[in-house]
């Protein structure tokens, strides 16, 4: 029996904002795996900013995205057939699937997932690169120690989320940085953050100033721009500036760079950036970590599942960038396989 | 017998480019010292960059020089009358002496230099806080070891000069950037460093691409601005941003910000900025290092002395922004007391 695969290639590199346009929806048999191979159908895809660096080609961590490429993402997703000795049909992996309804891959990329566990979308976030992302760059990045004033961007988000609630469970004060009522009583009332700033409402360098009296000692960075620029001016001696994303300039023409930089110089700071992957031989213990500290309710993993197939996977993307999702952005691709 | 004192006092806050009327010369008696206090003649000042940063009110590591008082310079001199019992007429001290003919100061803030060891504008150069802000800018933020590639800006200037002999003497490649053939010539035939880039006359961008192809380990920047962004653009893995100037900078209205800063996150390397200060319990040990090197020959001592009095100060000190020094540069107030 032949299986159509549904992906979305990259069509076109965007010049600001990505537009449906820059994607198109394409279709091809599925393949048998080859050796040492899996094939596996998409279930939920992560939907992340860093994919916006992706699709361009200045220099970065990662190869661009090839124009006729199918678009690179994260996944989770069900063996259907496999040439591998680790993977049976009908377990749960993570890996880098891409958009697409399956995917071919080679077998030691995957990790096996347990549903039973944890809903499938918290491998996506919490327990997934989302919720590790977080860890490292607040723990081992930002060197977060109990007493201290942490600071996030992106609170809401996905990293940001789960960035404050780490730190609470370190004994560090965490105060968010997100837009609207609605994110900034999410991040404080069910996240149980100390304080949210909602930076459509107020001035955020006045507020940080109000939140952070004695300065930020780290400040989590997931937007750039001008909340950075007001984080730099209200650094503690010896802050730590933890780079992790900057999604207020990813669909500029040009970056704009921090104009308060010199606050490091002031205040004896340093400003780092990092990838999870360094990371990758510690992993298992931050997942440890992570589980434990959901199994127990101490950190809550929160999913904004979008349903609608891969062909929804433009139009999902792009709420990202207008600020829409609140914690881990994912879409639903198939139910079960 | 009444002493007339000479002073610069700062008239108004500068915009942009200082210029003469920012200050006012005004002269008063000498006081006789109090207890614990020491009177000194001034006779070399010290000439630095930072001292733009103290005639502004922006929050910065000092509080600005106030209106009408005397502005803050360091200094080299010799006792003329002490209330202290470490010091006694005729000895040579380094200190905060201000930039003005005498000086009445607490001797707490002295430390006595030895001109039979050195020449006295070396104690403000490579013996005094200029040799020490290379020194531990390099070595203990920028963390240079054997086999590093170390890009210095404002390499002919009193701390650049300095930072790429360290980093020759630790076992480093030393690229040095200056504006002009004969400061390249300075740096790569006088003091050593492998190779000079001319930022008036190449795009650095590519230059550093050619001179650090395996990419910048440290980078040591005294300017800010497109120097920056561009070696921002160059950096190695796990690099090193010292952030210890921003000369480039100063006269702006606003700060431009390294529009490059995500290269951060690209290459998981960190900026960090520092104070001399914060090492102060380490002066000694550094100060031998640096004494050492200079007996040896491996380091050179260049300092631009200005004569002129300390009438010449405002145009003496603007030299700094016109890139007309060559080493440190220090005003000759009086030859001796």
């Amino acid at each position: 029996m032949q299986i159509t695969n549904q992906q979305v290639r990259l069509a076109a590199r965007p010049h600001g904002l990505p537009k449906e346009g820059d994607w198109e929806l394409t279709s091809e048999p599925v393949a048998d795996p080859g050796d040492g191979q899996v094939a596996v159908k998409v279930l939920m895809l992560s939907l992340d900013p860093a994919m916006r660096g992706w699709m361009s080609d200045a220099p970065s961590y990662l190869p661009p995205v090839g124009i006729g490429e199918v678009m690179r993402a994260g996944a989770v997703g069900q063996v259907i057939g496999s040439n591998h000795a680790d993977y049976s049909e009908g377990d749960h992996v993570v890996g880098m699937l891409g958009a697409q309804e399956y995917a071919v891959v080679d077998g030691a990329g995957l990790t096996k997932v347990d549903p039973s566990l944890a809903p499938l979308p918290t491998y996506l976030g919490a327990l997934g690169m989302t919720g590790l992302t977080a860890y490292f760059g607040l723990l081992e990045i930002g060197e977060a120690k109990e007493g201290d004033t942490v600071v996030v961007s992106g609170a809401a988000g996905a990293v940001g989320s789960v960035t404050g609630q780490i730190a609470k469970i370190r004994g560090c004060r965490a105060v968010g940085i997100a837009g609207g009522r609605e994110k900034c009583r999410f991040v404080t009332d069910e996240l149980g953050f100390d304080a949210a700033i909602d930076y459509k409402a107020e001035d955020v360098g006045r507020a940080l100033h109000r939140e952070a009296p004695d300065g930020i000692d780290v400040y989590f960075d997931n937007v750039g721009g001008d909340i950075l620029d007001a984080a730099l001016a209200n650094l503690a001696m010896h802050a730590r500036v933890v780079i992790c994303g900057a999604i207020s300039q990813y669909n500029e023409d040009s970056m704009r760079g921090p104009s308060n930089y010199m606050m490091l110089l002031v205040r004896r700071a340093k400003m780092q950036g990092y990838l999870v992957f360094d990371f990758a031989s510690k992993y298992q213990d931050a997942i440890a970590d992570l589980a434990s500290w959901l199994r127990a309710g101490k950190l809550k993993a929160r999913e904004d599942v979008v349903d609608g197939g891969i062909s929804a996977f433009p139009g999902t993307f792009l709420r990202l960038f207008r600020g829409e999702n609140v914690g881990k952005l994912v879409l639903n691709v198939a139910d079960s396989a």
